[in-house]
């Protein structure tokens, strides 16, 4: 038996990859056989997709650079011996597979948001049909390729190359790196690109000028459209990427520091594997009536996820007993499964408007833009604590139902046991994500819409899907955060066990000093807790500098086009698109470069002591960052949409103005900088990891 | 010389403590000398004083309800043993000296706020030297009964009741905790009076009504005038109070726990005591010309501020020689005492108006309140970056240079050197809190000038003085941020050395794990990461929720007053006067009790370990949404000022609607949340000290 997990189950999980990529093929082809309506439709969805086209070529082409000089500089450290030869070439086919699956996601949306508008004249159903089988393309493609990647080099390291179990971990860690880098990229570009955009267009567009949103005399609105592709489509499927590969070979590499085997390490794989079938079986049963309210509409999705994270909770306790024969394990599973899913509620009750955190939050309103910023931020800031208990008791669980101690001997099963969890959070992954990626796609359906100057009632149709879309956006946020935490915490375990093997290697011990009244782990600490907010304040600030350009370039046109506001000229609207593409580019490469150096320059001058409070820093406080962010940005634009419902006022009043600032201001909160912080403390470890044996050999401290 | 430090020179630094009041009382009699002005002016200043009086015995009477409740918990604890006796009644003595304090902060302010309004009507320098005089008050009696209360209770613990070393650090710990918990209550209470205020008379009067910053027809001008005394002084008062004595007995902790001896214990009194002595030169060369440039009257700040520091970095280096016979440590106070300015700095370059980041946000005022909001923030969370690296090194050149080691045995020294860091940063806490807290007297002054209808002159002087008092505060805030931190983590210590001994009573030994991959201690670390913007957001929604009553209040008061508008009736200040009390006396509860019950519930839960990860997550992610949250407050508020004197548009323009809605989100930022999290941090660990015992005995993992 240990023979076949041993030997066979990687091609099984192989095999697991090529179903979901054959399936996210099948849904393409579903999609794609809807027309795209009539040619006003076709031509916005032209412009749009030639947009999004080429600002992922210009921004593929200097990722590319990048990955070409850290190339360079890993095989230079394999010459020098700190490295083996094949983390190089992991580290660019993580990174590849990441952008890849940016890429077939931003394709699949480019191609079907004029499909969904136009299904959306023929019912309700019809367009949730299409844009919920664009998302599932983008689903089952992030995890495919991902499952995909690993098996692959686990094959090859195993079979062709017959590693070592720690160096085949070893090896995969750092393909987690190059994702990992490649999500960031893509997170922190799209994220600037999609809300200067949007921020420049509803500045200038709906409060200086007074149109509504995405009406076609506003010159942001292709770029804004642009926008939702490559930073929430392409942005979201590589980062979801990064996630799901993180955690499962964090996962991997905690299980052969715990078993010695290749069953422990086999295990994340399989459940992947198993995951995917959950996840397809799932996307069979959502389809909805005709009624646009939002309980039936979600109630049509939910039925999908929760009977595949049902499925799943039951598949993997025979299959943890059989690989480890031990039951114990698959309690860890479960309890990141049910964090997950709790963690959503969470986002949801703060965030969507049925609720009550919402709804205050939109009445402050009524005193100004000042009163709602501070509600929104203090609803943010209040809304960590339960994410906070809940991700706090799935580690303790799972730490101390695997068998983990207080002792640090007997805590590498424990270890694993956290590992575990963050897999079992992101099992279902392929079907969260499709209804969580359908969302931008019913917001550009209702953008082409509003543009092609369709029947109000398809709009209202769209918006039903789009409104919706925002709540399944707050719960796949929540799954990010949550997932991100635990990986991270099981990437310093690996960080730790790399450390002892480079000391080891090297003939030296580790002192293992992890201790919060070490100084030089607790100015680790506070460095890396000081990192998320640099990081924040860097993405935000250039969503700023880009949106105040397209300010200055819509109020110009506005100025200079005669007869644009009166319908009578069409808008420049490549200037825009430009304008972002060059601003969103240039911005986002200082993070990403920040993100990398970081850990290294905390590791030559602190030692890897520093560097384990750097790790710990970064997730604590990034974790918070990320949640009160997004769930701060979350609640405003519903608050927005609320008001838009005709409370407080309605459309047009000074409510809504008020709420127009909100939501403004969590744009950017809620789509730059809180999702890229989830992406940058797995980074920063990774980072660690492959640099460890550098930072082992020189330090200051 | 042994005999002579271990008992004369508790009587020597109970001198420097009487001189200290002294000083104040002659401070105080200088002020009291000069006129209150004209008949208007008197008026005006009574109904300040009399709504300052109102709440502050509103204030004790619930403070003292509070303190009473505690008592009898104390005293059950130690029926039960888990205290000593003397625990109680220095929990009570710490409470009525930080109160006390405030008090008489508050009372020289409201006494010499028309004061300096009259003084200005002769000339600049006549008013500055009113308005420091009366800060000097301030600075002198806290410090003077701060190092009062320690040396008596030092010389009765010592003498008198003849306790050993330990014993007498412990007990002073606990009165640490009745002056945090004090301090909290008047900070988020005062906190939540003025920023209610603020903001409620700059909503509807500036903003929607139109009519300039207090003037006499806003209904909520004497309560906002109200709000400076109970907020910025009394609240400030009791902060300071309780920064300066946690620095002295945490540092006198850890010095018996390093040297076993008193002499360890008395430097960082006697360090108290020659900051007094240089705190006072500096005051005397504190004086300006008649020029209104920021510049010079900055200088003529600075140049007592800089004496001081320079005094007490000549004087401490033989006396610390002489207590320790080691010089070692005069570095750490050194370094305490560069990274207090340094800090001070920094705060000083991101919040003033005359460097590059706050010039920035102003301009992002021209396109709207949403991008000076993103700005601000941005501008905040960058600021953390140089503050955390200062007190990084600040921590490791103190611990190392101590003779601290990596292996924890040979800890103890280094943890001392951290503490007096503390120490040497807030040395000279008698003059720069002078030059602090003669900000909200020159404040009041303007508003005293502008109701009473002063020549433009006047008012112009006051302006002067009160801007360069949010430089000022600025400053301040830097030093109480970094003193905070460096305290919280000598008060973790103090903690871990408690729990030893009450092991070593109970004939356990304890698990020293506490090791950041320990399950317990990293989630003990993410509750305590939460913990601050969980306050935060708490203190925040309840500037909100206060000011949104006022709004309705002063709109009501607009309405249903007629003639208001036109100066012909008198508005109804006193009913704004009682609201705002009533409802920061009513909000101000509930954080507090957080702060205390939380350590506790955490402990019985999670045990020690859980504790220190706890305290170390709070201290991390405190000191960096204090800054954060300070420094974009400052910056919004000198960035408006900065658009009022005439750039992006000027006054009315709608850059400064913009820099207004700005200004509002950073009156509870920079007032109420940044400030009170300082206190936060270290109440937390004085209550888990307080508590050690207990929850050493009764925990669940």
């Amino acid at each position: 038996m240990d023979y076949f997990i041993e030997n066979c189950l990687p091609y099984v999980t192989l095999a697991g990859a090529l179903v979901a990529l054959l399936f996210a093929l099948f849904s393409a082809s579903k999609v794609l056989k809807f027309s795209e309506g009539n040619d006003t439709m076709k031509k916005i969805s032209v412009s749009i997709r030639k947009g999004a086209n080429a600002y992922l070529k210009r921004q593929y082409t200097i990722v590319a650079a990048f990955f070409a000089c850290m190339f360079v500089v890993l095989c230079l450290m394999a010459v020098f011996g700190l490295l083996t030869w094949f983390v190089p070439f992991a580290f660019i086919t993580g990174g590849f597979f990441s952008g890849l699956s940016g890429f077939v996601g931003m394709k699949i949306a480019t191609a079907s948001n004029a499909r969904t508008a136009n299904a959306c004249i023929e019912s309700l159903n019809r367009g949730l049909r299409v844009a919920f089988s664009a998302g599932s393309v983008m689903g089952f493609t992030v995890v495919g390729l991902g499952l995909f990647d690993i098996s692959v080099w686990f094959i090859l390291l195993k079979f062709v190359f017959r590693l070592e179990a720690s160096a085949i971990t070893g090896a995969m860690l750092t393909f987690g790196m190059g994702a990992s880098s490649m999500a960031l990229f893509a997170r922190v570009g799209g994220g600037i690109f999609t809300k200067a955009a949007d921020v420049g267009a509803d500045l200038v567009g709906k409060v200086e000028a007074g149109i509504p949103e995405d009406d076609p005399r506003n010159p942001a609105v292709i770029a804004d459209n642009v926008g939702d592709n490559v930073g929430d489509v392409a942005g979201m499927g590589a980062d979801l990427y990064e996630s799901y590969v993180g955690s499962i070979i964090s996962a991997s590499a905690l299980g052969v520091a715990a078993f010695g085997s290749l069953k422990a390490m086999a295990l994340p794989l399989v459940l992947a594997a198993l995951g995917i079938l959950a996840s397809m079986l799932g996307t069979f049963l959502v389809r909805t009536g005709e009624s646009t309210d939002q309980k039936q509409l979600l109630r049509a999705l939910r039925r999908g996820t929760n009977t595949s994270a049902v499925l799943i909770a039951v598949l993997s306790l025979p299959v943890t007993y059989y690989i480890l024969n031990d039951v114990r394990f698959y309690f860890a599973i479960l309890a990141g499964l049910v964090a997950g899913v709790a963690i959503g509620a969470v986002t949801e009750y703060f965030t969507s408007d049925t609720y009550r955190p919402t709804k205050k939050l939109a009445a402050t309103s009524e005193t100004g833009s000042a009163t709602i910023i501070i509600g929104g931020i203090s609803l943010g800031m209040l809304s960590t604590i339960l994410p906070i208990l809940i991700v706090s008791a799935a580690i303790l669980l799972s730490y101390f139902v695997c068998g983990g101690g207080i002792a640090s001997a007997d805590a590498s099963r424990g270890l694993y046991g956290i590992a575990l969890a963050a897999v079992g959070m992101l099992s279902t992954l392929g079907i969260t994500l499709a209804t969580d990626a359908y969302g931008p796609v019913a917001d550009n359906a209702g953008g082409i819409a509003e543009m092609a100057g369709l029947d109000p009632a398809v709009r209202e149709r769209t918006d039903a899907l789009d409104s919706l879309g925002n709540t399944t956006a707050a719960t796949g946020k929540g799954f990010a955060i949550g997932s991100a935490a635990l990986t991270a915490l099981a990437l310093v375990a690996s960080y730790i066990d790399k450390i002892k093997e480079v000391a080891q290697k090297a003939g030296e011990t580790v002192v293992e000093n992890f201790n919060l009244m070490n100084p030089v782990v607790l100015t680790g600490l506070f460095i890396g807790a000081c990192l998320p907010f640099v990081f924040a304040a860097l993405t935000m600030e250039s969503v700023g500098k880009a949106a105040q350009s397209i300010v200055v370039e819509v109020r110009r046109q506005f100025k200079n086009i005669t007869g644009l506001m009166e319908g009578k000229a069409e808008p420049d609207y490549a200037s825009c698109v430009d304008l972002c593409t060059r601003s969103s580019l240039r911005e986002m490469v200082l993070p990403t470069v920040i993100a990398i150096l970081c850990p290294i320059a905390v590791g030559l001058i602190l030692g890897y002591q520093g560097v384990v409070g750097l790790l710990a820093g970064a997730t604590a406080s990034g974790f918070l960052l990320a949640i009160f962010m997004s769930n701060s940005g979350g609640a405003w634009d519903n608050a927005k949409k609320y008001i838009e419902s005709g409370v407080h006022g309605g459309k047009g009043s000074d409510s809504h103005k008020a709420a127009v600032v909100g939501d403004t201001v969590g744009d950017p909160f809620k789509d730059t900088s809180g999702p890229s912080i989830n992406i940058l403390i797995k980074l920063l470890s990774m980072v660690s990891i492959v640099f460890a044996a550098l930072v082992f050999k020189y330090h200051i401290f």
